[in-house]
């Protein structure tokens, strides 16, 4: 924030203000989207949704709670909301961590791998029309490159870093 | 939805699973470092600022509540709850519409104005620092063209559309 702070602000030229307006507009549509699919198809929002899919894709079907926020990239109180919800459907549970008393893993139920299974094909139809249907290759190759880009600025690794899942 | 209700699902290759997952790390991260950001310099989140910005480019800093929603891509719910809390702080006011009795637009207050001035240095450093410090001036034409096509194919024309400012 030194430039900000102590300089004149670098306002954004035309160019990057349309780029980032379409920015604003594509991801906000895509979320709700998403979580408008995910509501009608299995009562849940997205973010609850990547939750399942992370649990899935881990050995056992479960994860450390610290964990599964710094894969998702929330904090960890939105983390235990959802969480809580999820173990209220019956989909998750949780269970003291063995090798850490402090600890907690969240464990996905063969009933919420089920609402997994039969919501999958659905969400990846929604995120295909939305996306890759749309993109040539060449863009889904730039899309990815710069996500990339970006998702690593904003993790510094800094010990000192403001990250989602260390709050 | 054709092919996800009645045919083989089309998941996504390993290239394009690592893009998706490289897009929700990079936009789930962006928006809780704007969220913290403007909830720290002005204590709002970055939804509520959006909102702001738009005003304040309007003609004589207010417009109409519909056309507010469509702007900024949310639900009507969503921005009367928004709103609400923004006349609250003293910095929009909601009037009746002079030339439709059941419309209400949104006035950009002299206070409003005064938070946006004091507010968008901070803001426009760390979207730069974020997005476009990071991009190649080409990498910045590539996400404003990507962001473009996936804004438009989810605004679709049909009057039977499920819009969020239709809600």
């Amino acid at each position: 924030m030194t430039t900000a702070s102590h300089g004149t602000p670098r306002w954004l030229s035309d160019e990057e203000q349309r780029v980032w307006r379409a920015y604003l507009h594509a991801t906000t549509l895509l979320e709700d989207h998403l979580d408008r699919q995910l509501q009608r198809d299995a009562g849940m929002p997205h973010i609850y949704y990547g939750l399942l899919v992370q649990l899935s894709q881990a050995p056992r079907r479960r994860m450390r709670m610290t964990e599964l926020a710094r894969e998702t990239k929330i904090t960890r109180s939105r983390l235990s909301h959802a969480v809580a919800r999820l173990e209220k459907n019956g989909w998750v549970r949780r269970e003291d961590c063995a090798s850490d008393k402090r600890g907690q893993n969240a464990c996905l139920t063969e009933e919420g791998f089920e609402v997994l299974r039969r919501t999958a094909p659905g969400h990846v139809e929604a995120v295909r029309q939305a996306m890759f249907d749309r993109l040539s290759p060449e863009q889904v190759g730039q899309l990815g490159e710069i996500m990339r880009v970006m998702a690593e600025a904003l993790q510094p690794t800094d010990p000192n870093a403001d990250l989602p899942w260390l709050r």
